[in-house]
């Protein structure tokens, strides 16, 4: 097991009928900007019940915030607070609305463009760069990226999708209702599940370190969204399987599994092209990239995909090689099962757009990606072609 | 799945060579009061190595915090801090001393008897109670409790043992560093292992609420305990079985497989008895009572005994009944594997000792115990009888 820090101080309050935490949680003379996505949370009654509980505190309610959060967009918030005094930003949405909000909050007392903040990479923004930030509450309708329980988001600008990190911008609480998923499109449900699913498999298969509570605690939350996967879609309303859907897709971007363990992330960066030149939903390009890769990397990743095809498949006859090929045959028809496109060329993306997207790989330096940096353009080029 | 709240603030610095950290996590100007136990820790020279990473701030030494720590040893830790004026505590040692630790930062501010603060039960003591912690930082050097990342201690007192809870007495951070505990006594390895390995039982082991992950990662608790647990025994120098070992432990009680579920704990409320009338090891009482516990409550506990049977240990022939019955034996092979005494008998009490045991529960209110308080004096008995 690798040496880790560990921190994550957000407060999680789940489950049915939780909103008057608002009521304690936030101080009682703040004045609260609602950030929100396209309307979805107006028009189900959500934000009224927020503001409900927020009583007399002043509010501010900001929508519009877009899936792949706009940088220009969160600036406008940016500037409304600047000039109408905000204590407290309460996010009401998914990962989008909550990583545009987290920041809107780093970039509030930035003391430059805030553009900068967009260069950090994996690199935690500090308090030497942002002396102050506003504390973030979240209310989750969409689960899939973990963001209510992280201290990351992803921003879009200018084309490209920048990762922003600060123990900063980890929420402090988020509020997890499972019923307030039910009424997401079925699409939704089901790319937030792939999100979920990958977002383990980027930490889980890598190589063996001895990590075994980490890697039984990720094989854990993928046999989970197995499990309930096609229920939590053919039943939106079914509390028991959403509820696991929610904690899931918490549990496999909030730290706890990636501690002291080598971790992959080629997938999503890959993805991340796919969105930006097709416009592709995130969670589709990691259902699609995802099972050629593993193929592409099955060499690197030997020991752990024999050890996810045994424990997370119970797949336990045939070679390790038989093994494998079935356990990428699975993953694949599990993504398919939840009524997603698995193939690029379902997308209308056909070999020859390959070249274009290993440019924009090459354009953005992701040259030698995954835990051991061997893909290589031309091994993701491998992968793109398996893709189609 | 159960409503529920989530919070731990505890920073985690776990790996070889991290001490370090002590010199940015700890104030430059602070007083730090090091608290530790029988003096191993100083024979072992790691006071001293933390004394070093201390540098210039003034240090305040206070050993002699005994196994279940008690309250008069505290009180005069308490008096020292009144008298000096500490800033900053640093546990350096095992459960114990975390434990008495926690209770001593509570103490200092209280405005009253501190007795008092050993009556909230399990009531989280807030800062109506105690306006005022001192933090705490901690440096382990035993893989058993999970105090290290928890928000708990047990106090005794008067023959008592009496559990104190508050968010204020999570550690700021703690530094878990396997090749600490090297030196342990093999039977505190043991014990360590027991100890964490009950705690996951009290959480899981009761009845299904269709908490997957949190079920998932129980049982991947249980068996990296399983896997490692004769490795760390024998061969205490292995980093990597030893490693897990640690993390397992804090895992096992940070609250994190908790979220959801119905909890037992009358396997502790039964122990804490033994070792307060005849001084067992805690972890030792432990290993002795949950087989007889299971075996008694075979019926309240059916269906996750199954699971245990088939998830845990592997085995899926035979009746339900079947699977239980090998499922409590190999529980009672593992402790046995681990050179602890599981019988009361080998710790020399027996049958006629057992109206005592009783009475002891009765006096101190434990009448309707476990999950579903079915477990009364007369099933205590029963399971004390099945323990001999």
């Amino acid at each position: 097991m690798y040496n880790f820090d560990f921190y994550n101080p957000t407060r999680i309050f789940f489950g049915k009928d939780r909103l008057n935490v608002l009521q304690t949680n936030i101080p009682q003379d703040a004045t609260v900007m609602i950030t929100y996505g396209g309307g979805s949370a107006v028009r189900s009654g959500l934000i009224g019940k927020v503001k409900a509980e927020l009583g007399n505190r002043r509010v501010i309610e900001f929508g519009g915030i877009e899936p792949n959060p706009k940088y220009e967009t969160l600036m406008k918030a940016v500037e409304i607070i600047r000039a109408e005094g905000v204590d407290f930003l309460l996010a009401v949405g998914g990962g989008s609305v909550i990583d545009g909000t987290k920041f809107i909050s780093l970039a509030v007392h930035y003391n430059g463009e805030a553009t900068d903040l967009l260069h950090f990479g994996f690199q935690s923004i500090t308090s030497t760069t942002v002396p102050k930030v506003l504390p973030i509450g979240t209310v989750l309708t969409l689960p899939a990226t973990g963001s209510e329980m992280n201290s990351g988001a992803v921003i879009s600008y200018n084309h490209g999708k920048f990762p922003v990190m600060s123990e900063m911008a980890y929420p402090k609480f988020s509020i997890l209702d499972p019923t307030y998923t039910y009424t997401l499109p079925t699409i939704q449900v089901a790319n937030g599940i792939a999100d979920a699913f990958i977002h383990v498999t980027e930490q889980y298969l890598t190589y063996p370190v001895d990590a075994r509570v980490q890697d039984r605690m990720a094989e854990g939350i993928l046999q989970t969204l197995i499990e309930i996967g096609t229920t939590t879609i053919n039943e939106p309303e079914n509390y028991d399987a959403r509820a696991n859907h929610v904690w899931a897709a918490t549990m496999a971007l909030n730290g706890i599994i990636a501690v002291g363990v080598p971790q992959d992330w080629a997938t999503h960066m890959i993805g991340h092209e796919l969105t930006a030149l097709f416009g592709i939903d995130h969670g589709q390009t990691l259902a699609i990239v995802l099972p050629s890769l593993l193929e592409v990397c099955r060499d690197q990743k030997h020991a752990k995909l024999v050890q996810y095809a045994e424990r997370v498949w119970g797949i336990h006859d045939g070679s390790d090689d038989q093994k494998i090929d079935l356990a990428i045959e699975k993953t694949r028809e599990f993504f398919r099962s939840l009524g997603l496109k698995i193939r690029l060329t379902e997308h209308g993306v056909t070999a020859d757009q390959i070249p274009t997207i290993v440019a924009q790989l090459e354009a953005h330096g992701l040259t030698a990606l995954s835990e051991t940096g061997k893909i290589t353009l031309e091994v993701s080029k491998k992968i793109l072609e398996l893709s189609l």
